[in-house]
């Protein structure tokens, strides 16, 4: 169970490691959405993603001496980075294991953040029986990217900037729009909300296509993507919501929006010129539905949570091509 | 004059309307630059740059009575959207000088915030000319892009954030890479630092060939640049330091510093790549020397204020071939 009280002490312990992220604004961007458009842009967070205070999260919460074995991740994304940093900023070791054919940048990425790559065939090796006999092996503890308690409490620590932010700013009443994966940003979120501010509302934002959590709460019952990758939207591509995560999405949210690669590749162009930050295609779908879906949402503002900005150059210029 | 009192009383005129920008760090640029890089986003503030804050100050300082009968500005640039900007969120008007062949998109983005753009012709029209008949005819107050008292003490409320930022990062000694065009930014941010944190020590940096308050600086008296264009850092060529800015930068900064344009987009790739931010030319030269003009910086942590990010799609592409 992830709870309330569970995210207030993650925050506790992230103070002063985290970036509190602000609301950023452009009359542009509000012009477009047809209302106020405030966007939190945790591409600013440290690894360049939200990711980081779910492990932080985690990595804090163990006992001193399961800490001090070390941690082990699965991920060849945001969740390898976040882990990797949280894991060296704590003086521990974690062991991150990638796959081979994983883009060299994000290998160099998660060692130099001191994270110790392990690589494995995606043809013919199994990640998991590598990682359960390290972590067996080592004693190490398994942080898992989206259905771990302390995880989510970790992403949780969002929506309590969140309702603070918001409140500051004259806002009770908003729909606050999430970019999903898995669902521990948007759960832990929708938690943090509900006691801090029952006016505002999480909701899951996908691509078309991949829009696994949409269909889940939509039918009631965890449905699945049919294909596990193609689409630019690599980072919150999941096969179906957690199985932690999907019963508080379920209580929780409003409907999911979903948008198309496109939509998403042009609010990372809009994301550019009006805000001045750099959004990764997964992170930037929120964004794309305050813009491109704005018949689906209600009230004179919108939050919306740009969860992260780890792109290659070739992607970002690809989505600078809608300016010109 | 401008003064640490009148820094003071802007930020309290600006509380709540101007963003506070964080201090944002990242692994990889530590390691470029050898010591600690705290940046500190002014491209994250209204309008794209820091240019806002001198603005709103300038504008609430005026009496009722002056506000009332509404501004003008001569720029074609970062000052022409902040003075647009803050204009209307004071509900009065603003009237901004520009060139007929200022880009089109800054010519869209300085009526969309709000100002009455009025063209003249570069060559054969005096934007001055221009400007004293509308300011008179209609009782504008004109507000000039740094040689302005109330303009300094509006740029100066960044330096009042970095000395509460760097003490509550445990950072007194370091020198402040300021970018520096006509010295606004730059002495503002001194005068608030010589107050608040004298241990911190701004450092005009400029663009090679328009380096005029490196030189001015160097020799005691007010050096001119050769030419008065043909450099992508466009925001921050001005022909010499100003009468009021010059004297505060000779007593309080320490020597200037000159990087290239290739400097200045390398160090635009990686604030795409690791602070995922977005930056224009002359608004990375500061972050460029801190890489790239380690030598010539003290100590063991340093502050980098990227003072704007307004660029165009095309120029941020060519900036991100360097990562390729």
């Amino acid at each position: 169970m992830s709870t309330l009280e569970m995210i207030e002490a993650a925050a506790e312990r992230l103070q002063g490691h985290v970036r509190e992220t602000p609301l950023l604004t452009s009359p542009f961007l509000d012009e477009l959405a047809g209302r106020r458009v405030l966007v939190k842009p945790e591409c600013l967070q440290h690894t360049g993603s939200f990711k980081f205070r779910g492990a932080w999260s985690a990595i804090s919460a163990l006992s001193e001496v399961d800490r001090k074995r070390g941690v082990i991740a699965y991920s060849s994304g945001n969740h390898a980075q976040g882990v990797a940093l949280a894991a060296a900023l704590h003086g521990i070791s974690s062991v991150i294991v990638m796959p081979s054919d994983a883009p060299q940048l994000k290998i160099d990425n998660t060692r130099a953040l001191g994270g110790e790559v392990v690589l494995y065939d995606r043809a013919n090796e199994s990640r998991e029986e590598i990682g359960e006999a390290l972590a067996s092996e080592r004693g190490l503890t398994l942080i898992r990217p989206y259905d771990e308690p302390q995880v989510i409490a970790g992403q949780g620590t969002t929506g309590l900037e969140i309702a603070r932010q918001a409140s500051a700013m004259g806002i009770e009443k908003a729909d606050v729009l999430v970019c999903c994966g898995g669902g521990g940003l948007t759960s832990g979120i929708a938690l943090a909300l509900e006691g801090h501010a029952p006016g505002l509302r999480a909701r899951p934002c996908e691509p078309e296509g991949f829009d696994d959590v949409k269909r889940s709460l939509a039918t009631g019952q965890i449905q699945n993507n049919n294909a596990a990758a193609g689409n630019i939207c690599d980072a919150i591509l999941t096969p179906q919501p957690g199985d932690i995560t999907f019963p508080i999405l379920k209580r929780l949210c409003g409907p999911g929006l979903s948008v198309t690669e496109e939509e998403a590749m042009q609010a990372m162009a809009l994301a550019f010129l009006r805000l001045k930050i750099v959004l990764e295609p997964g992170g930037a779908v929120s964004l794309a539905s305050a813009l491109f879906r704005k018949d689906e949402i209600k009230g004179d503002a919108v939050i919306v949570v740009a969860s992260g900005g780890n792109t290659d150059p070739e992607v970002f210029g690809k989505a600078l091509e809608f300016l010109t």
